[in-house]
């Protein structure tokens, strides 16, 4: 998804002579803040750069700006986006200004570059100006917008795709384990049988209607508000703008973008924010809930639950030989807990617009992108370190079934609730076996009591 | 949507005979927590009859159930949804045991009401058995979260009726106040003009892109898991009762209620919950952020923004006279806040699920049922003795666009950013206004100025 | 703690003629909000009739108030906090207005009674008035915190005596299971023995400890801004009557109540409230904690830990027979997830605080109040309805532990951790015991490994 | 307080020949989570290489380690403490297994840096090895947690130093702005005068109370659980090794560092750092509290509120001229959220603890010193490129609480609640000043009126 520092450790260098121009330095130096840079997330400046040349485009369809120029703006743009010139911004994910500093950054790097494209020297703006070209139509709180709302349909896409790895993973399990007889619990209480492939399985719906929900909720994002230019009236654009522009950045993007009804109401609106950050808590809330199930499934492994047995990846402890630890699910819960502290932060920036505008979309665009990050790396993670390597203990998962009170509840049609609370009771005290005091107090026939307490018989609705 | 208690103190009576039974009772008595009682909540306690109702026909219809009773269940459960005996179900809101409590609260009732109403005694139940009977094919753990559903969507229905009339009351602000000029604020900063009926026309579109979030997170509560019975398996439910009683569901409820896919996921899942209250806490964001601009425009009356005057309600202070303070939309603010919690309560909650069941599920419906009470009481007062009183200060604000230093936006196609912003210093240091000096440094003819400085051709791109 | 609702259905009448005036019936009808009403919280009622004694006791001091008519307010009051006019409070906890509301209910309550014992009608406000006479020299601004900072108090001690019952609960099953033998684990991994009463012990330890937080933080709470009148100035209050007034409130209410020394920080000032209601979160914390521990201690019968057994409160479930569920841990685990949805309300409720003041105190104290309400019966029907009937499994914890790899940890020191190791593994993959093993690779003496792998030796440090 | 990644781009490299073993670079292989390095965090660090330092020394006093080889081990701790090894803690921040591959990590580093000091080879583990020397009588479960606790301690206390610059900045200002008059506002409405000064000072007193809290929260950090072990049973730990290694922890950090009382109850203990975390969050709502005041105090020039001028820091719009925005305050507002968003992290992670230890330490302690270093960056922004350069607009002030309804107020004592409000009506009805109306009335003499409405006069109590 986005690289994170390491992984630019190798080939970082801030270029001899920056592209980015004056304004970028003043936002350098005025946020020092996070330490975490816009240039550690690459669809972000892709979606900046879409933003531009659409706009560019739309300029030029309008009459606004000349073909040489449009041209050298739109190739400045596609290679922003094939990321050549990622290190030209290095400007800190929390910021002051709404965005103007990155939309600054851009505007400035697009202006330098296609100076240089049209052979003039970097900074004759009066050939190419970050303001009154590469800018022209536009402001910060439409084109900022813009940029973080592609970004985050392309982002949610890559992040898609790494779930239905991870759901492909915990279904494969579910086929491998389907004939795992294993006691169901409610309450942490035994309940009746089930199957251990029918549990994996059932991860796997789960999670599989999440693609549904990230892909309505970052469907929002297809509204764009350009053409708004300050707070939405339009003020300096042109007519026609607004629809032209979102045209052409459905062309450029591939996407099926398209101009918000109300660019008064869109250009503070960060409902579209708000709503897909729930969709990856709600994501992050299964995917935890799933490892919470996992590490109680391998708890043990003489004094637990000890159904599954997780890969070891490591020795789990410094002192304790031999323990081996849930640690990619651990780590996992961990990246959930980020996720929604970070649903947080976007609620309390959400909740701070004010009036024409909402300042703090930087905060929230960093902690949605951080989100959608952890969990790529978190899911790819859980997958190939944990879920493929997991193995089933299915002698142990039987014998504790056979030994269950639970499965008393396939009694209930026969001998009614009552009864059947008796015999739970009873052997609840003695020790003994459900199918031995049934036999016992001569309830049902042997051959009955075979049918009705085979585990096997159990795991779906069946005739009476 | 749900009566508080101070609706019911004065026809509250513990009838001199329950219907409800022991296991009601003991729940009574085990969990007092939070005081509020599950007849604060009529719809829920009809969704709990309706998925009774259902059951009854469905086994009616498998050969499970005899006419006779199944005809007394279901005439009681249309008694419970007529509301005539809410009060049969005092038990508190927070609940151990996943609602098991609440379960037979309803099936001890409607056994109780089915022997009179067959003409036995209450608590003859070998004739009807809250468990064996009303019971019959489902647990806890089917019937109880689709009773939330059902409460979930009608409630939601009702919500969005609310919704709407506050939608129309901002509406027709929007149009009242179509032609006061002011000045538009980003960042607190004056900005660009436009007209407060935009700024009001804004707030009803905002609001009401949450009808369509609202309906299509609640659709999401329309697929049930009745059959799942204890963990999903469907133990001791019929083959085919799954799908022929969410057919029944449907039918007696007018929902287009489907069976969940996949049962043995359906039961711990709380995804619905999780982002249901979401697009919950997405509205209360929304109106927190208006009602913090109704109280920004009204701030004053002589050291404030003074656009627009709240209806007074009450006398503002008890020390300053003469005080008027935005009463209304600091109550709806407060409303929003409890809304956010609730919201992490129900994160909380939901992500304590444990392998096949979320036994937290009685706080997090708790939660949910409280934040669409408050939401409708709150949005009904904000618009009774709010919006639809709100008058303008139509003169000060177009004084205020004219002595503003925003409008030298409009100048940047004619003389560029640069020079603009020479002109926007030069006002703000003089205090001269940017008419007079665009004039002083024939900059501009007087006609083009005349022309592009008018506030009333800002409002909406134009020709240049 | 407070009332709720159902205890007042037997008693509750509004009263024929009201002491409240027009504008607590004002308030009445501005605000149906949550449904939840002052009265529910006997505890803020008190306090309210407290700062207004204080007040009248310094204004007849500075010789602004008569002494008949000081005597009658202060008798006025003395009747309010002997509960005896609580159903005079009948307006809503979420309100605007900052508080005004509650004060000017409590001023015409005082007014009107006070009139009636210098012998005149009620409404006679010539001779008592609700706001020059009950709230001379105060405002809602410095009255109304007074009172929550005394309610917070009072209530806390309250608080702190039920935890202490709790903790004394833990303490003594910590004695009663303290040669019980079993598994320690970490990472839901069998780590080292230790006792059953060890860990009891640890609970009533780790909740001792909240003892201290509770009372520190809420000592924040004795700071009064009384005198601040409107906005921390003092503008109408005499010269001395900040520092007059602390000290009679002080001497009215038993506790250490200081004069702010800065009351225009004061006023608007939610930090005491931010941070009580953190240590609420905090103790919330510890107790979902340890009900999740006790969850999983109990579960089984058969197929989990099974180490204690909680009391069966009531039959667990309506499908499954003779399932015992642990609700009352399950409810306490509900509790503390609204406590912490309820701390991040009052997070948002102080983040909103502007200027001169916090206007969204009303929904802060509401959350406060009802958190502290709902751990006070939570922590009750812990202790009464669980702890105290926890019973162990003494032979089947033994058993574990005997059986179990982690006792290898204690040959550490005799044989280091690499050849530990390999012990562990071999016993893993065998299901040879330990102890067998050692003997076997005749790695100690027998009697070496009978000291060492004694489980009873390795619940402490011991001389190597 | 810790170095950005941006910050060690110059000299970043990893060493041709690294200091951790294989059990680091396992980890390091198993976390590709949040890219953010244990290297970033040198406090954190230095708290590992104090709890080896101790640890060693009361090995050795307790004769388990031989002089020569604890000599190495502390002077290999010096070197760490010294950052000198910074670059060998390469392992992500979010880890599984509770802290695990942190302590290895240290424990390799240290043991092959005193293989060195001693003339060896790295990895010559017989005669040091990272298990059975460095990490001799520990676990990682007392070892991480005290090193955590250390870096807590000493980052707190370089927090506060940054703090107390703000608070200074605040204060400098309160002074020099101490006779600029200006209108009061409760609930942003016009209340009654102060100073510009008074309000600036309360923002320093307000903060002041920060350095108490922050204190007194981290001091509960000063608890060690070492000797614990793997479950505070001290299992491996010779009999007094917990007390001395306390004891020599304090002597080596200076800190006044104890033995936890129980350690079974320290070892999973989380609720040192959910209170801290709590304090941090109530600073973080204190700040953006007075950054929303700022906000609202420069808001204009011309449509708003314009008593303040924040330094202009860089042009405020891609679109606007001339347009200057708060970019600080709303940057610091940001890292309010991101700290409070951090505190739901925390909160998640503390209550997910289970049985004898809490996993989720890593990323609660992650999100502790994120926000610790967040804070400390917005901070230092906030006073050096916003409050130490703001300036006042005194005429406007003034002229603002001349013309001021609010004033009114001053007369309650002379004329009565009542009257004044008949005055306060006719003056926003009119238009007239309360001054004049007062006057025309002839309710008081034109001494009176000049007496008590002279704002000057309403800054602080006063003899009517």
């Amino acid at each position: 998804m986005y690289r994170t520092e390491n992984d630019l450790l190798g080939d970082m260098q801030i270029p001899a002579k920056a592209y980015y121009g004056i304004q970028t330095q003043r936002a350098i130096d005025n946020f020092h803040i996070s330490g975490v840079k816009l240039y550690q997330f690459p669809e972000f400046i892709k979606g900046l750069a879409y933003v531009k040349w659409a706009a560019a485009e739309t300029n030029f369809q309008l009459g606004l700006l000349d073909e040489k120029l449009k041209n050298a703006i739109v190739e400045a743009a596609k290679e922003v986006i094939s990321e050549k010139f990622n290190l030209e911004f290095p400007i800190d994910m929390i910021q002051g200004g709404a965005g103007t500093s990155t939309n600054m950054n851009i505007n400035e790097v697009l202006a330098n570059r296609a100076l240089e494209l049209m052979g003039y020297q970097k900074g004759e703006y009066q050939y190419c100006s970050p303001n009154d070209h590469v800018n022209l139509s536009q402001s910060t709180n439409d084109a900022y917008p813009t940029a973080i709302r592609i970004a985050g349909v392309n982002s949610n896409m890559q992040l898609i795709g790494h779930l239905k790895d991870l759901i492909d993973s915990f279904r494969k399990k579910g086929e491998e384990f389907k004939s795992v007889l294993k006691m169901g619990r409610t309450q942490l209480q035994d309940a009746v049988p089930m199957t251990l492939g029918q549990e994996f399985e059932a991860f796997a719906v789960t999670l599989e209607e999440e693609i549904d929900r990230l892909t309505q909720n970052s469907n929002l994002f297809l509204e764009t508000n350009m053409g708004a230019t300050a707070i939405g009236t339009g003020l300096n654009a042109a007519p026609g703008y607004a629809k032209l522009c979102a045209e052409n950045l459905a062309k450029v993007t591939g996407l099926a973008i398209v101009s918000a009804p109300n660019l008064i109401e869109a250009t503070p609106d960060t409902g579209a924010y708000v709503i897909y950050s729930s969709a990856l808590k709600r994501m992050a809330i299964k995917i935890s809930k799933i490892c919470n199930d996992l590490r109680l499934l391998s708890s043990g492994p003489r004094c637990g639950l000890n159904e599954i047995n997780l890969p070891p990846m490591q020795p789990g402890s410094s002192i304790m030989p031999g323990k081996v630890n849930p640690v990619i699910p651990e780590v996992m819960n961990q990246v959930c807990f980020r996720v929604i502290g970070n649903d947080l932060t976007v609620t309390m920036a959400a909740e701070a617009g004010q009036l024409q505008l909402n300042v703090m979309e930087p905060v929230l665009t960093y902690a949605i992108m951080e989100s959608m990050q952890l969990l790529t790396n978190g899911m790819d993670t859980l997958r190939q370190k944990c879920i493929d390597g997991i193995t089933a203990n299915e002698e142990h998962c039987r014998e504790m079934v056979l030994h269950s009170i639970g499965i008393v509840t396939a009694l209930n049609p026969y001998i009614g609730y009552k009864n059947s609370t008796k015999i739970a009771k009873e052997a609840l005290e003695t020790g003994k076996s459900v199918y031995n005091l049934v036999l016992e107090h001569n309830i049902l026939s042997k051959e009955q009591i075979d049918d009705i307490l085979n585990p096997e018989n159990m795991l779906a609705p069946k005739k009476s």
